[in-house]
């Protein structure tokens, strides 16, 4: 400890260049007290706790101020933001919309016949579901870049979760069908009333790093089970963890697999990846990879159609039924069991939907530099799927992919929106029945490729080199997907979640702190290993706010510290420690629990003859301290401004016995 | 804001004036690197993080660098301290111990009798449940002031959470008796559980505010209850909410009332209380309102069989079982449904026992000045309830009031516990047949002038002082058993406990800083109206870690800021912003959300010609922020160590327009 026993000399000098700094060196040291913040009432505070919680965004900041008339239009505006940016909506905007428009829906068609598999329902309903929900979102949604439509996350936990409930898809069709619309219309429900309700933050409860290994477990899962109309498998598991689905694939290697698929598969997936390749290398030709999945269906329905592939055991699409959306309010139930399955299947899908629109919508947002209102966007996904659940419609939400493309296709507002639904609505009227011929193979092979983006190696590795505990999270969902099944892998992505803000909340971090040679700075000497101790102080900074939860862990935490500190000087022969400075900066608020961990530790240092000095305690801490009498107690004199002052406070104290 | 104009001229002299402070005055102003610190290796890092997790209070210290014959003998002290403590125990001190045995004796008898009936059991197992506990904890725990037994509270819970499984426990008294020992012995295994796994900190999660609240409002219902035995009513409500117990005593106050029963209690009960008043008053008489409820038991026993007053309806204890503890081994459930009731009773009996025993155990350990591993209390405590569920005892805990007594009488070691498990034995042995006619009047008024004391309106009116949300959680728990049941109010406290937890990880504060007059020093503008902003720049500090859970509220929070200051300063014609200082110095940590957080503030700051500047990034903060490269992607010049620092480096570029 030679470093220490320098700073001993240092620590007099920095002392008085410190007080010299001030305007009147002759003088004392300027000490700035503590302040005390202006008493505010109860009900401001309760006020303005409220308002930051569920109003962080002041979303009526625009109406302050306004005539009742200007209120009436701009309320009209909030909940339509179709009738804001429609005043200026100009032609050069609708070119950019058009092309965009026309770009998702070759995209979207395929994508929707394919989803609506995953979620075991017919190929119609993917279609039904990129017809409706745009409408409604264009003209309530305030992204101008999403791109609405069935995704193929949530169609797979749709699928997974009523399949549970509802063991034979096809078997019990209609009666599967029914609990797809009310899980639907409940999840429109619960999106609808978390935003009403401002309660969007619990979205932000699933941590990006969650997201991303969930996200990589459903498109690894996903994946797998297109090897059944890859190989042309006919028996396939319902289970879509990994083990079953190989066992599954294995077992029908001998005479389940159809090699003319197979080869079809492979060729187009090669064509789809390729052309990813292209898109990739070239960000010009963003629209080759985005067509390409029309173009294979064509050519590939074109090619089963001249050859009769499908007698050679090639499965095809067989039937779409034409014409737009039947009405399906009849179907939804709204009692009984099967309404409670529907709400808690519901809640789930709501929740994912949320969690990839959002994500989606602010990444947009952020690079174009407008504002999302999270809370604004939930009501507008949630009108729209309680209006598609009855219509016919399962969960839609927006599409990480396709949203992509619309961006890159130069779209500018929620049209292109309009202008694929108006696509999807003369593919329902007029050219399903072509789809006839088209193989599952080709369908197969573009949700692979549209999934395998979704597997984010970069971010993985990212997040590993961040945090690692970040890290086990995304691991431990990828593995709960891909392992057992979609919602273990979110219970473990949640869970972990979870597990990471209690640790937070229980065990928050404490420093010593050292001075910095030449300045008045005092920083945690881990970081700063050329920072000093000031001999007979211990200086320690609690980092969080003092509750509860960890009140009794910090108390316990700073007197090891101090019996470490003592035996360390006792080692060394330096002087006894007689300050504690308790650096307060980061402690934002301190409730009961807290002040009584205070009082526990002035009492041990009393015992000890010790004495305790705060720094810097925040307005509210200030606030209770005094509300609580523990300012009073520990003497008014003892809470200094800065720890360069508390220490100044004791030198006098401690030169005595130093020198 | 003339302030803020005034502070123009400030400014630059306080730069240039700090700069002075150096010992190089000549030179430019000294600016200290941020530290990055030293490397980890990733186990380091994880073994640290679990230590502070779970080994917090470093249990092994001791055993650090000592033989292992030596370690041995620790390990064993360590299960047992009576191995420890026993060897300089003394004369001196089993005088104490054996007068604050005695006292707690004579107040734990009556107690133990009444407890047993709020229950629902024999009066008997009270007793036993005084005997086997109190012995087993002398030796393995580690508290010298705790006095062990069963206590009011837990033993309501227990009858109300059984009473719930099996709807008569008069008729199905045996089946009601196995439950209550099966409960007893996972709440044993429950607590051992918790101490081994080192988890004790989860009973941390219950607030002190939300157990103010429990405890007073679980004193009123049991005081409630006490009203049967007080106006000798025979029909009473099985419920414990205030309004089905009045309903029961006035439905019963036309001929359900016994007079001579109610000039018993009341007469009793003015006695307890006037000698708990002379107790408060002079602390030297402590021992007046100890004795108190053995003198009343003696003297209304005595009057009841002299006058035969049982045969005019007062009611009378009757029988309690001669002899000492009966095995119960073979009568624990160890499968099927009613095991599974056992666990789930015995969880939640566990954590509120382990709450009310833990408590005590710091206060007093606080007042003593001596250490005490809440995990290793955990482990002996639980050790205890196991051993009492096999020798017909239920939940026992240390209790708040006797426990105080035996610290006011003067104890030394937990060998007080052992003289009251003495005495208890002889009682068992001899005396029981003497409580026969013991009218239950004087036990109700025992138990009412006991937990007369759990309802603390004076920390209640602290709580109220110091936090409101506290005061919320605190009556929230007190209505909710009081007005519903024992397991509401509880629920009610754990979730405000927990929503008040989830509110800190979600809304962090957030705060505006000015500079100080006559200082280098930036503090909240809010807490110090003094302070004066810098022209052309805005300081925001955050004050809690980024997480998931906030930082896309941080980020929207900080471009808030700006926004209402950019307003500000347009309207009173000041330079516009151009620096943005983010004060790091409470930001404890930084996850992969939290950096993509500070990347969308960073783009949109560039799009309003904004510069983004860090100033004091503490270790882990610093490493993550090189580690995903958003250091290099802001400049490493743009992080500062201090706020003074980062202001001095933005001044030149301002004094341009400025001046």
């Amino acid at each position: 400890m030679s470093s220490a026993v320098h700073s001993t000399e240092e620590y007099d000098m920095d002392i008085r260049s410190l007080s010299s700094s001030h305007r009147h060196p002759q003088d004392a040291p300027y000490v700035h007290k503590v302040g005390l913040p202006p008493k505010q009432n109860l009900f401001k505070e309760f006020k303005a706790t409220v308002k930051e919680t569920f109003f962080a965004d002041d979303p009526l900041r625009s109406f302050k101020d306004q005539p009742r008339s200007k209120k009436f239009i701009l309320g009209l505006q909030a909940i339509f933001p179709i009738l804001e940016w429609g005043r200026s909506y100009s032609f050069a905007k609708f070119r950019g919309d058009l092309i965009a428009g026309l770009t998702i829906a070759s995209l979207c068609i395929p994508q929707d016949i394919g989803y609506a598999k995953l979620a075991n329902l017919d190929p119609q309903y993917g279609l039904y579901s990129s017809f409706v929900p745009p409408l409604i979102y264009a003209f309530m949604g305030s992204s101008r870049d999403i791109a609405i439509g069935p995704v193929a996350v949530v169609s797979l936990l749709l699928g997974t979760l009523l399949q549970s409930e509802i063991a034979d898809p096809v078997a019990n069709a209609a009666e599967y069908r029914r609990l797809a619309f009310t899980a639907t219309f409940f999840a429109g429900i619960t999106q609808v009333t978390l935003g009403f309700l401002r309660l969007g933050f619990l979205i932000d409860f699933l941590s990006h790093a969650a997201i991303v290994g969930f996200m990589g477990g459903a498109a690894i899962t996903i994946a797998l089970q297109q090897l059944k109309g890859f190989l042309g498998i006919k028996k396939f598991t319902k289970k879509t963890d990994i083990v079953s689905v190989m066992h599954s694939v294995f077992a029908s290697a001998h005479h389940g697999w159809n090699w003319q698929t197979i080869v079809m598969g492979v060729s187009l997936l090669s064509f789809l990846l390729f052309a990813k390749y292209i898109g990739k290398k070239n960000k010009k030709l963003f629209w080759v990879p985005a067509i390409a999945p029309l173009i294979s269906v064509i050519l590939s329905t074109f090619f089963v159609y001249i050859t009769r592939a499908d007698k050679d055991g090639v499965q095809i699409v067989k039937h779409i039924e034409k014409g737009i959306n039947p009405s399906s309010v009849n179907q939804i139930y709204f009692s009984g069991d099967h309404m409670l399955k529907g709400v808690r299947i519901g809640i789930v899908a709501a929740m994912i939907a949320l969690t990839e629109a959002i994500a989606i919508g602010r990444t947009f947002a952020a690079m174009k530099d407008y504002q999302l209102d999270g809370n604004k966007e939930m009501v507008a996904l949630g009108a729209m799927n309680i209006v598609g659940s009855m219509t016919s419609c399962y969960v839609a939400t927006g599409s990480f992919s396709r949203s992509a493309v619309n961006f890159m296709s130069g779209c500018q507002t929620a049209v292109s929106n309009i202008v694929m639904s108006i696509v999807v609505f003369l593919t329902l009227q007029f050219i399903t029945p072509l789809f006839k011929y088209t193989p599952s193979a080709v369908l197969s092979a573009i949700i692979i490729s549209a999934v395998i983006g979704l597997v984010d190696y970069d971010a993985a590795y990212l997040i590993w080199k961040i945090d690692k505990f970040d890290f086990v999270a995304c691991m431990g969902a990828f593995f709960g997907v891909v392992f057992v099944s979609v919602e273990i892998g979110l219970l473990i992505a949640v869970s972990i979640s979870f597990f990471k803000l209690l640790l937070q909340v229980t065990r928050p971090r404490t420093a010593i702190l050292g001075k910095l040679p030449r300045t008045a700075v005092y920083r945690n000497i881990l970081q700063y290993p050329e920072a000093t101790k000031v001999p007979g102080v211990l200086i320690v900074r609690v980092d969080s706010a003092i509750y509860f939860s960890n009140s009794n862990y910090i108390k316990e935490r700073i007197l090891r510290w101090l019996i470490d500190e003592e035996e360390l000087v006792n080692k060394s022969g330096q002087p006894k420690i007689q300050f504690l400075i308790v650096e307060m900066s980061p402690v934002t608020d301190i409730d009961t629990s807290g002040i009584h961990a205070l009082e526990e530790l002035y009492r041990s240092l009393q015992k000890r003859e010790i004495q305790l000095i705060l720094a810097n305690p925040g307005p509210v801490v200030i606030d209770k301290l005094h509300a609580s009498d523990f300012a009073q107690l520990i003497g008014e004199d003892k809470i200094f401004l800065t720890v360069a002052n508390a220490v100044a406070a004791c030198s006098p104290k401690l030169m005595v016995e130093v020198v």
